[in-house]
């Protein structure tokens, strides 16, 4: 496991605690000359930490990044943070835990490889709005007070756990048609599209290019190459029931509102409609005379797989697959 | 039917019609002293009613609620309004749709037991943007006005006739992934989270705990402990040809892209990626021995049912449903 | 082809590259004056062409509309342009493919009506945010900036090459529930709803009154008072092997979770739940004694037919549709 030591900006609710907490790319390891200091400052042994930023490095902030001429100013509702994580621990409060899904955002480590053990605990529920994160709790006051006082209007964006991931991390050579269906802890492999269909939940995403417009669940990852349909679902471990981690391999193709429940290869398709479930029965045809039933799950991990549900009989076919899935080139140069 | 004296605030277009109107919670039944002030102040006798806050009750506001010092001065675009509902008459006009729509997602009334009749015909359409709600027509000439004049951003978050509920309520105990899919007049039980995928229509909802992820129609009225999957579908009495209402008991499970055209009782379960519509004809197993041809609509309001599509044979099946679906509690302690 | 000359207001990035332009309705072939005055000015010959607003002209804009005032004074980060199309070629650049996606949500093309090859190369990745458009590299400074210096709040709302039409076009009649599901460039006829799992890509539509809970693809097209059900599916061409350009005629209806991957004539019906494939076989039943098996594709463009699978045997068929879909009109009155 890497260590990582990284210097926030949050913001606290009226009673103290943490909403939420960015941390600019450029502060997430910085250099040595910081990360030392900052170690020797607060006195750092081993281990997980969160702490203020010291004031002793905020000369240093200053002239390594001009926006921090403000740090020791009045930050408003706003207030830093060091953060270090430096064993396989979970996280143990809020700025820790945004540390970890910027880690995932940044592609700095990949879904399933942080601990992020007891995270939905530890955050707390906040409203993202058009003026920023609140305590869900003192927003009807706010509400009530911009309409009758001074007529600014508030709109609020969501009310949830995680912030739409484009407000604290923009990874390079991505599109996301709508930003709040990708939460913060998701990672989109360079050259991924998110249509307006797609989602990608926390600890979850996509390895390289694709195309998403399906639903990638917590936990899933998919890998190079691979178009998930317009309303295509892969099933997630957190509700619904199924315990199985669901993963794609590469230049593959879930058809539209078709759906994955096993972890499947590379180069597989699944039609568009057709629900693969781990106890989907499927008449396997491996050739002409080689015909078999299988349970889905016994195709977990298999490449070069075709599955239909035959229109004439209604039996779930699994043949090998003839075709080779290709992106489209010119939709996937993101500039 | 209970009797509401509410106090809002709404806005009006440029021809001094209503955009919209916005109640907060303390000022909906109210105390019996401001309660009946009002009455006398208006000459209130009987049935509906909407007029302009009368002078008399300022002070008593005020003292109120500190925000209602500003409610003598100058409200800019905005203008209050008292409305009374004390008959089962439909809505008449702006302020009183509006104020069912609260009374719903207050929690005050439950979907199906407040008149709505006729709604859809009073509710302007508005574009509701970051700015506040605007006549559509007057949208065009701002946006050129900012662009060139002042540089300010207008953005346009819908053109429709229901707000987002957030930006009027926010009940306690619920998270909503994306507020612009829960329109005011939803109705949300506590603990309930609706994710990305879900959607929830006025006159509509949960009636306790549940996972949201799939889209909850006009009408429709989930019960407590229930799991809409991703992506699935309840149908509707809007559009769609569809006449009977839709309703799910407790602790049901509708899997992802799964839909349901029957009411259904407790503890049933739709297989992910099958729709039951009412003419749906199925193959009910009661028991190795006992298995007959029935459609769908037979089926209504039963307990402990599990639908499924043979993935063998294409027949849609229902047997007596052996697992008991439960919630992740994790996910659902909403702070 | 018709010929346009509009005048546009861009925003440009820090290299000073086009990120995007407005142009304002009555700026679309406004007034021959005007429109003779400037092809003078610009010495115009023929053909496509982009340019500075000349000079000349501004007097007359101002006359025409008071906005116009401002015109000489600093636009901020705000640019002029002139655009004139008078060739079938493609768009050659970013002013020029704006008025083309203007065109059509204006109404003023319809759909697969004018050239877009290649406007995917040509338009950048735009950062729409909040505040408005920005260059996505440019963003995680301005955000820092704003948390530490003045505590504004930008939320980013999508990063794609299209933005919401709604910030751009308004049309007269139509409802969107979720503007971001429409991109600039949308077609949407007078009186469609676009619910909010509805979604309309650039380049594609509604011809008349619809309701549109389902996706509408790239270069689809859908005819007069057809109902697309929630989460239905139209295969595009862009993405996902499909090569052939799908539409439906007047009156139909897709069911919820159904999908149509064929062009279909008017009054058809395909059943909640079933996605037909044009290679899907089909039980085509034409009477009693009238049955035979088809590919889907050889039913493209017929009208009249009902689409079903049928759950006792799982066949799809393909029957005469006796039933007329009918929109809900207090839905549709938009107002």
């Amino acid at each position: 496991m890497s260590k990582w030591l990284a210097i926030g900006i949050g913001s606290k609710n009226s009673k103290g605690e943490w909403l939420e907490v960015y941390y600019p790319k450029a502060l997430i390891n910085p250099s040595k000359l910081i990360t030392n200091k900052i170690k020797e400052l607060v006195e750092y042994k081993e281990g997980n930490l969160s702490c203020p930023i010291p004031d002793g490095i905020k000369p240093e902030l200053r002239k390594f990044n001009k926006e921090f001429q403000y740090i020791d100013e009045d930050l408003g509702s706003h207030e830093g943070v060091v953060v270090i994580i430096d064993s396989e621990d979970p996280p143990h409060d809020v700025p820790s835990s945004y540390l970890r899904l910027h880690l995932l955002s940044h592609r700095l480590v990949k879904p399933n490889q942080i601990n992020l053990d007891g995270i939905f605990s530890i955050l707390p529920t906040v409203a993202w709005t058009s003026h920023g994160p609140f305590d869900p709790a003192d927003l009807e006051h706010t509400e009530l007070n911009n309409k009758l006082g001074n007529n600014l209007h508030t709109h609020v964006i969501s009310i949830d756990k995680f912030p739409p991931m484009t407000d604290y991390v923009i990874p390079e050579g991505v599109r996301i048609a709508n930003s709040q269906r990708v939460r913060l802890g998701a990672y989109l492999g360079k050259g991924t599209t998110v249509m307006h269909e797609g989602f990608v939940n926390f600890n979850a995403g996509t390895l390289g290019k694709s195309m998403v417009e399906g639903r990638i669940s917590q936990g899933v990852v998919i890998g190079e190459g691979s178009d998930l349909g317009g309303g295509s679902s892969t099933m997630g471990t957190l509700s619904g029931g199924n315990e199985t981690l669901i993963s794609l391999g590469k230049d593959c193709l879930l058809g539209a509102n078709s759906g994955l429940g096993i972890p499947l290869g590379d180069r597989c398709i699944i039609e568009a409609g057709l629900y693969i479930t781990a106890g989907t029965k499927i008449e396997l045809i491996q050739s002409k005379d080689e015909v078999k039933e299988v349970k889905a799950s016994e195709l977990a991990f298999k490449d070069d797989l075709l599955f239909i549900r035959n229109s004439l009989t209604g039996k779930v076919q699994c043949k090998p697959n003839p075709k080779k899935v290709s992106l489209n080139d010119d939709l996937h140069s993101n500039n």
